[in-house]
């Protein structure tokens, strides 16, 4: 099996740091790349600046699988992510011819010159199909450039989604517990060291009813995750286990 | 008057890029910062990994006036937050007596001795008073080590939040237009040319009935939005002005 793809997500905006606008496309993203097994590493949120796009998404391209942007990509000053994927990469943002014959069927002869700034993409730049709506998502090396009006990123990601499959899902189980996590820290310790390939996560919540701390447990490995929840369930101290999700 | 000053916020939490929480803590930071006159910069989101959070904190530490860090604080082998922080700043993690005589103030005799990891911090750390709940806020240099729990996190900033505040508030105004970007473009670029010390953004909204862009111009003082305002009026192509918010 090959190893589990891992990625980034950078939204670009000042609207979304500025609070004008809560981002959804991250959420989203987070959401559908979990579901086809690919592990999101990290989340930035930065503002519409050119070295700052350039440094984040250089960063995340050497370091994820696959680098997913949302944001500035329209026809006007504050779009900078086309020139800032560009300057990550060191090459020169040039018109795409295959992008201006499709801004030209779209816009036909309402077309303003200003519009054709959204047939610029980093040299090299690969246009992956996504037949709804009209045009293709641009990508360059590993760098997915993704729109920042929702409805539209949702779309185009959807469009896209299935290249980045992997064969192997997640498999999560949840254990809720009564207690607190000083009293359930031993057990977990010896569950982590017990069950490599098997991540555990503890949460307090104050609010739940009938349960104190929600315990999570995730794996590749059906078989194994399964053990490591019977023996996790085996060491709780006494009275403490609530029940288990699986 | 001072330069306003920069924040970043560290959301430190596997939980959340696994997509089995959704952070509350980032959105609410932000509008509380920025209603205190502070300029929130970037947002991460990073996993429960001692590397990573300590690159991630010292990098913001230098970048930014504040940091404010949440999630990963509790009892438990994924709490890892504040042996991050003292990696980013290159000192050990100490037990901080006060920090103690808190813990054992409030567990009394049900104190397990794990619990008393939560009185460990960074060597230098410095403890902010926030009356509730029961304990500081530990901060060391300009990082503020916050918990993930919501209720919590909410309570501790509210809780310091003072200590932040701007004597200038951000002024916002708000304009609506028909058309399209491509079409305003030009009108944008030359009132963004004409008017230093004001940014626009500029977002166009499928979904909205009245009009097609919204733009707003941000400014630290208000003549000078006002004027921004007006200018970004006269410019606009007859007929594509809504109605204006200011």
């Amino acid at each position: 099996m090959s190893a589990r793809p891992t990625a980034a997500l950078i939204v670009i905006g000042d609207e979304i740091l500025s609070g004008k606008f809560v981002d959804e496309n991250a959420g989203y993203a987070l959401k559908e790349l979990r579901a086809l097994g690919v592990a999101v590493r990290r989340i930035e949120v930065i503002p519409d600046d050119l070295d700052e796009i350039a440094t984040a998404v250089r960063a995340a391209a050497d370091r994820f699988d696959h680098v997913f942007t949302s944001g500035g990509i329209g026809p006007t000053h504050d779009d900078l992510t086309m020139e800032g994927v560009a300057r990550a990469f060191g090459v020169p943002v040039v018109r795409h011819p295959e992008l201006e014959a499709y801004l030209r069927r779209y816009y036909g002869e309402h077309l303003e010159p200003r519009n054709l700034r959204m047939a610029d993409a980093p040299a090299g730049a690969v246009l992956v199909p996504a037949d709804h709506p009209q045009w293709p998502v641009t990508s360059m090396k590993n760098v997915y450039i993704l729109p920042g009006i929702p409805l539209i990123f949702r779309r185009k990601l959807d469009a896209i989604k299935e290249r980045f499959r992997h064969p192997e899902p997640f498999h999560l189980a949840r254990v809720y517990c009564l207690g607190e996590e000083g009293t359930l820290a031993a057990a977990l310790d010896a569950v982590v060291a017990a069950h490599p390939g098997v991540s555990l996560g503890s949460y307090p919540r104050i609010d739940a009813t009938d349960f104190r701390v929600l315990i999570t447990l995730e794996a590749s490995d059906a078989t194994r995750l399964s053990r490591a929840v019977d023996d996790l369930i085996a060491r709780l101290p006494p009275g403490l286990f609530v029940r288990a999700e699986r």
